[in-house]
């Protein structure tokens, strides 16, 4: 173990975009567990969209983080110290720890072993994790696409966005992507094999017509399944595209988070006219289903049906200006800080 | 049978608020049936709020009306000369015809025979009609009130609204509603049995609060179930209300019908949060279920457990101006019109 347990911790409250000074570095004592307790050496932290709205002191899916306490986060670690029979020193595991490197399991409560052979060990934050579980569940279980409809992808780059689309691709369906970067929408098209790909900062200028044009040139027949992972103007232009009992899978409003001021959306009315279907849902409600989608999805990647990209960026301490970064879109794909060399990958 | 054939037609289309001058009144000759068609003497032609969008060029749930034809709608009539066995000259029948004194139905095609010792005729275009079933639909198999939980319905005098509210009253909700006048609010509580209802109107001026002070005084715990007709700002403050899991029934927007600009909704991220579901439908969809809608629905009637109020108004010459009436709230009730004196009502 190193002399002392560095910690990220949230010191104040973001208003609006989040900034790196919200955040600081902390220096703890290391952790000296009771008999059953399971400490972990955190080898990888999650940096999850979804983690911007814990920042507010409003309501999100969870109660708001603390102030100055290491931000929770699922880490994938190794087994430090322990006498815990089904945790034993050296075993990896996967839990709802922190972003810290050293994090305690109270009678290794919450934690789950990994097996390094079955698949990397940070695909366990990504793919094999809640955001693959997140595409799958909102995809397969609520988009429903069936084979020949029209399935649109924004932030299809994203950890989420990869999944869902290559999820909707093996059902058959025609899918495109919507991303920030001229590189990320190539990468959907030519590495995920998406149907088409734009990249919306094209079509930001009103001038250029806005998201509407960059639908009507790539999805001119409309859209069936809409899987929203950002919200605001997008959302708006779907809608006044959507066909008829289109399902319309609400995963996350990124557009929004660092807004104070929500964008509305005006054509709900179609809604109605087209007898569509809007659907919010929480990955954490299908959590019993993690276990078999990791042996199904697990398969498909050794297969080569499913690919994706992560973006691991080394030392703890830089994960506020990661965060900060994921935010603004500089991420490509699964977003993940590597506090020390991952011992199963040479 | 009279001398001419009166005729309401839309000349031309509206923009923004309907007046009746986008209507005209003409004269037509009497129509000359040929065999096996049914010549019907339209006793009550029906006034619905999905009318005024089908009075536009674009998409709405079916193809525009045409211009210079009479309106289609639904109404209960008695056939005039037959000899379709099915239906008998003297017989009461219902059938989408149109805002005229007599209409032909070619072979007798769509029309249904009525028993006027079921329940009064004009019922058949409110409680025991489309916007009857509407209700039953959208607030049975979508809304799914439980018992005890929180259901909000808009426009809760109206003709959908009446019977949506005292389904889920039913059902054991505790059931608010919102109506365009005082005099509404206390008819849907006094008459119908709602739990509470408030004059939206004198919440218009957002120095009271806007339609979230009103929720909040009358709703404090929530909302679990939303009957909507209206849209806009009171859909945008019931979202920024919504519990778990909350169903949205999107019935309608009556309040974006006559906008050229549609307000926008702000508090969509809300769906995220609360895994809450927007649910858009049609009632032609379940157009199948009429029958058995109407047995159950008028042993309620008759047992006093389902009450409505109906605003007939006589004169065919007046069907421009009470549906314009109708779209600014000045009914109560289900709108009708009255062609000629009911011979089965004294």
């Amino acid at each position: 173990m190193g002399e002392t347990n560095r910690r990220i911790v949230l010191q104040r409250r973001p208003v609006g975009w989040v900034d790196e000074g919200v955040f600081a570095l902390r220096e703890a004592a290391l952790p000296d567990p009771d008999t059953g307790d399971v400490v972990v050496r955190n080898i990888y932290v999650s940096l999850d969209p979804y983690m911007r709205g814990r920042m507010n002191e409003g309501p999100s899916y969870a109660a708001p983080f603390g102030l100055d306490v290491p931000i929770p986060a699922r880490a994938v670690g190794r087994v430090e110290r322990s006498a815990h029979p089904e945790f034993p020193e050296g075993a990896y595991v996967f839990g709802m720890l922190a972003w810290e490197d050293y994090s305690v399991a109270p009678g290794g409560a919450g934690l789950r072993r990994l097996d390094p052979e079955q698949a990397p060990l940070s695909y366990h934050l990504g793919v094999l994790g809640f955001p693959g579980l997140t595409a799958y569940v909102g995809m397969l279980e609520i988009g429903q696409p069936k084979p020949g409809e029209q399935v649109f992808v924004s932030a299809a780059s994203g950890a989420v966005g990869q999944v869902a689309g290559q999820l909707a691709r093996m059902k058959g369906a025609r899918v495109v992507g919507s991303a920030g970067s001229a590189q990320k929408a190539r990468f959907v098209v030519d590495e995920l094999g998406f149907d088409a790909a734009f990249n919306y900062r094209d079509f930001e200028d009103p001038a250029s017509g806005g998201m509407g044009a960059a639908l009507d040139r790539h999805m001119p027949d409309g859209v069936d399944v809409y899987f929203d992972n950002v919200g605001g103007s997008m959302l708006d232009a779907v809608l006044a595209r959507i066909r008829e009992r289109a399902r319309l899978v609400e995963c996350g409003m990124i557009s929004q988070y660092n807004r104070t001021d929500h964008e509305g959306v005006r054509n709900l009315g179609a809604i109605v006219r087209n007898r569509a279907r809007l659907q919010g849902f929480i990955v954490g409600d299908h959590a019993d289903k993690l276990p078999t989608y990791i042996n199904g999805m697990a398969g498909w990647l050794r297969e080569g049906k499913v690919r994706v990209r992560e973006h691991i960026v080394p030392g703890l301490e830089n994960a506020p200006a990661t965060f900060v970064g994921m935010l603004k879109g500089e991420n490509l794909g699964k977003t993940i800080v590597r506090l020390i060399d991952d011992p199963t990958r040479p």
